[in-house]
């Protein structure tokens, strides 16, 4: 137990600073939500860094017996944290999706007889995978480690932007290996891997990249992994009818010691002689372009460091981006929920750009990334609503060249569209909307992107024209899609409607009135799902009759996605007090909303309600999915801000815990922690586009936000409880705010803003 | 008939030229070894351009019910003269080789109902294909036309380096259609095609890529195709199981005019209405890099011009490379063979490079030619004895930088190995030997080559001294290959013998004595293998014992390939005195060759031999392979240059044909067409690596070598005539030379050769 007591204290020491002192970086826990539905990972990464260096508990195969695979779900980041076995460590990951890809590059340490198969998790010894437990595993900013009981092995991950930096502590053996193995990955199948290619250069340098189809239909990431000990032998293993061993090539054994290696699907293996307690450093790189911009990356990144210094510099960048915000808390939960919550905002987009400024573009051609820093992994659909604004205000230059990295792909698309996902050079298409034109709208509004305007005002509107796409065609033509062209008519249609009054607020900014009117017009398309017999948004088939058989609580069938009409119904967030207006006034609308939380939604409609757990589920109101987001502000449009206030803080007691389970959905690349981050200083972007945001009841008691403009903006929340959720007054530098609304540039200026809290509803 | 006269009377006109006298191009009958086994292809190429646009009569799978298909064979490169029905006309082939590849980028054009399956030639109208005649068929430099019967189509190629360039011309049609088939391809298989992208820019212009997995383990070709005329329509097909309908891609309906394609497997037709003799002119460009660079060819080469422009402008490159040498023969005839010939050596190896001058090296990253013209497809297990050789008289730049292709090739290996058969960005690791040492010292030897020796001789070096490939481990240790460790372990020792040889002599040409003196001795090797109590080489085990039950007539599992022991048992070239030695002097050598040629070889073993016809051997003598093409010539060392004489007018005029079918073997990249090149001129490079030529017996009555240095070389038989194949006397510059030999330098210096023939032996 002494070995594992030194690994102990030796993650530990990161912790406590030097002054004892607990920081920002002090706070996060990359444990949190990882658990359940959370779908983050624990591992090792740098602010937006291109690099997630995690932990796998299981690679399922996406298919099963030519079925999808339910349980393939559960492992969107490869991580569980409720599993008890590690299969090994992959290089990229994504946080908080309810669909997925990645695992690139699995590496696993291992001892004794060589296993090529990771084995199942109920039978331990079966493969490469090793038992492990959460006593003897530590995560923080930049830094996991884990002791791989099966083997007597301690990993620990750091990372740099591009690399991906193991420490494997092994102990004496003569059979010590690594596995890395390209077969595995996250949402496999067995036609994912198409083509892989590695070189073994010399004895501590491996070059190769690895072509998938899956999510991404055609993505390929190159590698350049270095060892710090030379290996004494290695080999390969692919699947027998594989093409490796075919051809001219069978006059080479290349099953050992053969460092050319290509086919569909490869698996590698190092063999080493270790001393008790060697330590073997591997360095990973990766790259969008080739194996030599990934050998570059490797060089200029991480080559010339240590393990240590590469984790205390990541670590130190963590702190610089977490330290954009100092806050004071009622609770010290609050505090590490607040600080991971920026954290998983933090996590994504993620760089898509070698060293040297290139990149692989929608094209599939190779570009270089001028002016701005390229960027992948959009999940607009669900990033456009508060994780796209928060940059605004504390990453606006990332922010800005995520517009920038928008319009590249507009350029290299041949469908002439902006991203819709944007996922490692492909669109994966999930999901509905429009949406880019949200963050566009929003980050010109606000001052954020200064690129041409024009432009983007024209990729927004030819994306908008794309009639192929969801409905687009009969959404253009009728005001509304048909019920029987889409499965998604009317979210679908809500969210064009949106979208629209953000193409149009665009147009507006610059003059281009005849754009301001078509698009502000398409922006009341909601009134054609709108059915007010019954009080409902509703599909309405191509003859424009409302169909039959309607259920305003299920989901599926009923032409809406990730929410149903109870949730989707409150979706114009552009338009709210025409929302008020139709549902019959203030007070009805209060009720009405007050019915959404309050009311019991039966578990057949919860069951088909994705991405979400029952806690991730208030009354019928699901946080857990995106679409009612904005909805526990719409009170304040009703005279109820105090509701407001009460719902806003009751969701972040029930969402957002500091546990591994203590997300209440999925992280949805950063959004669901972005949405808590607004709702902890106090206000929301109700509908990004406006610049105003929407007063809530902050959780902080104080908060200084120090922006790149070099100004600050203070936040401070007087008489400040945990049962002090109603705010009586706000103040923005020292002036009364009447109308519950601060704008973009009053953050911007620096200033103050007071809320003064209360037990009793104002 | 009038549009089918007007068809022809076009394609005539190119061949006589306006003042009616044939110039060395219109000799050029790219017809010739399209029949049978000699594996040519006769449509439209520059030389050693890129592009090789030619029909395919076939695309059989190289597998057919799980095994190997011999049929695919007759289809090397696409096209064989007896077929009758044309698949489709595609822009990349091998030039006689006996394996194969390409065929990228199949186009067809059709007219009514839409097929996108080929169909079989036995049942027309089952497919896409058409009837044609060869009476409505030309084929010259630059240029090929066919008539399409089926659909009463014209197609006429011609080329640029990158550029392939189809001009159709259709009849009145609302059906007309062009089939861009990106599934066939030559020594095709189901699982062949890796990867394949299509973007569909607009109405005018496709760009994409295909990568395959054949003889070349990772080829990706990317494309780039005009349109004369805007497509009406297009649309896509792949198999029902294939991934392009798959994930959130299913949103769009990617049959019909979907312009963002990619799946493993992909066809694609483009709609046209057409008037009647309305032409479309499609131009396709390649790259091996990027469709950003293979649209960039296509602009700075085609683009600008119209069909008869760049028909015009390659048939002037032809012009200009043919014009090297003229000659005045005997007969027309003569002529034919000679640029025929001529024609085919230039015909590889072929660019690999952009127009920007990057390419895909072998370690699959894309690296840009500096200060040479980078080239693949190295068949040089054939070419080396004699292409190479006479690539360094007419061609010594490109030699050069062929040498400085292969130079990169070792640099990009992770084998450290000189390229065995360079392949597109790949080795095939086709046949045996490592004789790119032979290119290699042979240019530097011959003062072709100027760039580092010591670099590569390094490189020489260290290729020989790869163990695991083919035996060069054991070869190393003892000084033979056992013959239970290699299928070819007689026919790889003799060649590591004279490849060693070729090390040597570079070595000791740059002083290196020490590497001198080890390759001399390994050169030696072959008297390892050289059974003297039976006279011929012979498979020897691990323990020194010659193995029993050997028949030296027979090929398949005696220890050789392509070639029996009565063959290979004279491939000592670099010591064909010591050969005369072990065979017992003069005499018994010259009774021993004779034999050779005047044997009858049963048909058994006729029947296992590779590559050739019955026509392709002259008693046991098979010129059809390439281990005896030096044999003809040792005649000269025992003192018979008369029966050296006498051989090689014998293979010359039985091997060498003006038809169709003339070709005894197959051409092998040229390497067969060398040989006839060099016997027509009346030497031959016995043993590449030796600066010295043998004397044969010219065909040629004139010859006048126009040398790059601007001096000329004159090459005069007096006395010329069918029956005059012994040589008299030989004169070089007035001067009589005694031993049968001519130099390199005598070449090079510009000067006269005489050779006074009689119809009666010397």
């Amino acid at each position: 137990m002494n070995k594992l007591l030194l690994f102990i204290s030796v993650g530990l020491f990161s912790i406590v600073t030097a002054h004892g002192q607990k920081k920002p970086v002090d706070y996060v826990n990359p444990f949190i939500g990882t658990a359940k539905m959370g779908h983050t990972y624990p591992g090792a990464t740098v602010p937006f860094g291109a690099i997630q260096l995690s932990p796998e508990t299981d690679t399922l195969s996406y298919v099963f017996n030519g079925k999808y695979n339910k349980d393939v779900y559960r492992y969107c980041a490869g991580y569980q944290y409720d599993d008890p076995t590690i299969v090994g460590f992959s290089h990229t990951h994504f946080s908080g999706t309810g669909h997925s890809d990645l695992g690139d590059f699995l590496i696993m340490p291992t001892v004794g007889t060589l296993q090529l198969n990771p084995g199942t998790a109920d039978r331990p010894g079966s493969g490469y995978r090793s038992r492990y437990s959460h006593q003897h595993e530590k995560a923080s900013p930049n830094y996991y480690q884990v002791y791989l009981s099966d083997y007597g092995i301690n990993a620990e991950l750091t990372a740099t932007e591009r690399v991906g930096v193991h420490r494997y502590t092994f102990p004496k053996s003569d059979q010590s290996h690594l596995i890395v193995d390209l077969m595995a990955g996250i949402y496999n199948y067995p036609e994912k891997n198409v083509w892989t290619v590695v070189r073994v250069v010399n004895d501590t340098l491996i070059t190769g990249y690895r072509q998938t189809n899956g999510w991404a239909r055609t993505r390929t990431v190159y590698f350049a992994m270095s060892l710090s000990k030379p290996f004494k032998s290695y080999g390969s293993a692919t699947p027998e009818k594989e093409t490796v061993y075919k051809g001219f090539w069978r006059k080479f054994n290349q099953r050992n010691n053969f460092p050319d290696l290509a086919s569909a699907n490869l698996k590698l293996y190092f063999d080493f002689d270790t001393e008790d307690q060697e330590q073997i450093i591997v360095k990973l790189a990766v790259s969008p372009v080739s194996q030599k911009n990934a050998l570059e990356n490797l060089q200029q990144e991480a080559a010339p460091y240590s393990f240590d210094q590469l984790w205390n510099s990541g670590r130190d960048k963590w702190s610089k981006e977490l330290e954009k915000i100092n806050i004071e808390t009622i609770s010290e939960d609050d505090k590490v929920n607040f600080y991971t919550s920026l954290y998983h905002t933090f996590l994504g987009p993620t760089l898509y750009m070698d060293h040297n400024r290139e990149y692989k573009g929608l094209d599939q051609d190779v570009h270089r990334a001028q002016g701005f820093t390229n960027y992948t992994t959009f999940s607009l659909w669900d990033t456009y609503r508060a994780l796209h604004p928060f940059f605004n205000i504390v990453q606006p230059q990332r922010n800005a060249d995520m517009v920038s990295s928008m319009m590249q792909h507009y350029n290299q698309s041949v469908l002439g569209m902006l991203p819709i996902w944007s996922h490692y050079a492909n669109d994966n298409w999930c999901m509905s909307g429009y949406h880019s034109v949200s963050v566009i709208a929003d980050a010109i509004l606000k001052g954020t992107y200064k690129g041409d305007a024009e432009q983007a005002l024209e990729a927004c509107v030819r994306t908008s024209q794309r009639r192929d796409f969801e409905g687009i065609g009969a959404y253009t033509d009728l005001g509304y899609i048909p019920a029987e062209s889409n499965s998604n008519s009317v979210s679908s249609t809500l969210e064009y409607a949106y979208d629209d009054w953000c193409i149009a607020q665009l147009a507006k900014k610059i003059g281009k009135d005849d754009i301001y009117q078509t698009y502000i017009k398409r922006s009341q398309n909601w009134k054609n799902v709108f059915d007010s017999t019954i009080g409902f948004m509703r599909p309405k088939d191509a003859m424009g009759n409302f169909v039959a058989n309607f259920d305003v609580l299920d989901t599926h069938g009923q032409g809406f996605i990730e929410g149903n009409s109870w949730n989707y119904s409150l979706f114009i967030p552009h338009d709210p007090m025409s929302l008020v207006r139709i549902y019959g006034g203030d007070k009805k609308f209060i009720t009405h909303l007050d019915s959404l939380f309050e009311m019991h939604l039966p578990d057949e409609f919860f069951e088909n309600t994705e991405d979400i757990t029952r806690e991730g589920i208030i009354g019928n109101y699901v946080h857990g999915n995106e679409p009612s987001h904005h909805v526990a502000y719409l009170y304040n449009y009703a005279g109820a801000p105090h509701k407001t206030q009460k719902r806003v803080r009751d969701i972040i007691q029930r969402m957002y815990r500091p546990t591994p389970d203590g997300l209440g959905g999925n992280d949805d690349c950063g959004q669901m922690s972005a949405w808590y981050l607004f709702g902890a200083l106090g206000f929301y972007p109700l509908s990004p586009g406006a610049t105003t945001y929407d007063i809530g009841s902050p959780v902080v008691k104080r908060a200084v936000i120090h922006l790149d403009n070099g100004r600050k903006f203070e936040i401070v929340a007087h008489n400040q409880g945990a049962q002090n959720v109603f705010v009586k007054q706000v103040m923005l530098n020292g002036k009364k705010i009447d109308n519950w609304k601060i704008d973009h540039q009053d953050i911007m200026n620096g200033g103050k803003l007071e809320y003064f809290m209360t037990a009793k509803r104002k």
